[in-house]
């Protein structure tokens, strides 16, 4: 269920790494190495590494090509545009970047999820965000339900569960339940454990041992204990992610 | 009024140009030289050059360089997600390709609006967008009006003008002149004319003088006449962005 979560930062690198590109790359690669074993998937957020420009474009490509072929890749990149453009889109995160899956905004509608849905990857449509500003667009209530609802049903109504999941926060863990009476096969993936504040048994139980994968990045990535040096690092991650993954498993 | 979108692909290039990222570069340099006196803006397309990977996200660097630092440009990139990712998205934009202005996705809320918002550029928030997909959420009717009605409503109610301008594809004339009514200070990006069949004296009609960049991409960039050689390429370019200019002059 574990997923990682890459949202490395050059400024919150720890002291033992280097301030650089090259010091974020080898970050990550210690980072893949002391988790692999307990991620079933790790997510790239794109953000991150655009804030460093086209170095930074290059490393999410490096990044990528760190990760064990077997573990599966999610592009967060929430992008969506009109046809023609969610199809350069397409071919940037599937062709460029060989991802598994991306992050996508519905705003725009079924036009401009389709080219993603097109090259057989797996798209995770934002549906109720973990963040506080979920209650300004997607909990207003249209016909009675509320956006992200909408949302979830139209798109059910339209693809293959295979094709496509949804974006569920780990802060809202009662409409989780009810989102997984309407949705009850799609992979949710769920953000929001850790530095969120999202509640991993609330999660849990309300998912019902449905497809998910629960992303934690900052309490994985970043422990919050004295560093002595790469190794330590190394090892305060890796008793992070078997911690995070053994709670997942057993509740 | 007229904003020149570079969406700029190698696989339309004319065969004047070289199929290749320097190709583009120098199209992108003749298409900026052949309409920088009729372009008051030019906005530059992330998807078209995302797809070519760390080149790609590099040549989008290289054309903001090209473009005359007393026109406007526009990051067409539609970000947004939440507050601390949004804001390494707004140093990307703003602070890496020194963009004047950015189009964001309003659907994670407010907290994924406001790093942007911080940056005192401009943002261009999508409401209502060109493509047929805009009816599947947008249109949504919740508490009596469209959600794309309480996206502009809710934005204009917390703030100034100044910071903020919607997205309003040239494909609803009717709707423009009622956001006109809600939104009549805000700078409008309205995409959709030329290859998508929006209609400039409506669009012109519903607009009523106020502050607005009508954007053309497609029907200005690629000319569907038989071209010999990059000068007449570029004296067509060249010609197609004066015809467009006069019209959104006159009318």
């Amino acid at each position: 269920l574990l997923c990682v979560g890459l949202d490395s930062d050059i400024s919150k690198l720890p002291d033992c790494f280097e301030k650089s590109i090259e010091g974020l790359l080898e970050f990550n690669k210690s980072i893949i190495a002391a988790t692999c074993d307990f991620a079933s998937a790790y997510k790239i957020n794109f953000a991150f590494y655009e804030q460093y420009g086209s170095d930074g474009f290059d490393a999410i490509k490096q990044t990528f090509e760190m990760i064990p072929g077997d573990t599966f890749t999610i592009a967060d990149a929430k992008r969506g545009d009109i046809g023609n453009t969610s199809a350069a889109y397409s071919r940037s995160v599937f062709n460029f970047f060989q991802a598994d899956s991306i992050t996508v905004n519905p705003y725009m509608g079924f036009d401009s999820i389709e080219p993603f849905i097109e090259s057989n990857k797996l798209v995770f449509l934002l549906a109720l965000t973990s963040n506080s500003g979920s209650n300004d667009f997607q909990r207003l209530v249209c016909n009675g339900k509320p956006l992200y609802q909408h949302v979830i049903e139209k798109t059910t109504a339209r693809y293959d569960a295979g094709n496509i999941g949804f974006v569920v926060g780990a802060t809202h863990p009662a409409e989780l339940a009810a989102i997984r009476s309407i949705a009850p096969s799609n992979c949710l993936l769920i953000p929001g454990v850790g530095a969120q504040g999202g509640d991993i048994d609330a999660i849990l139980a309300a998912n019902a041992d449905a497809l998910a994968l629960i992303n934690v990045s900052r309490a994985i990535i970043y422990p919050q204990t004295a560093i002595a040096d790469k190794a330590h690092y190394s090892a305060a991650v890796c008793l992070l992610a078997q911690e995070y993954a053994i709670k997942m498993k057993t509740e």
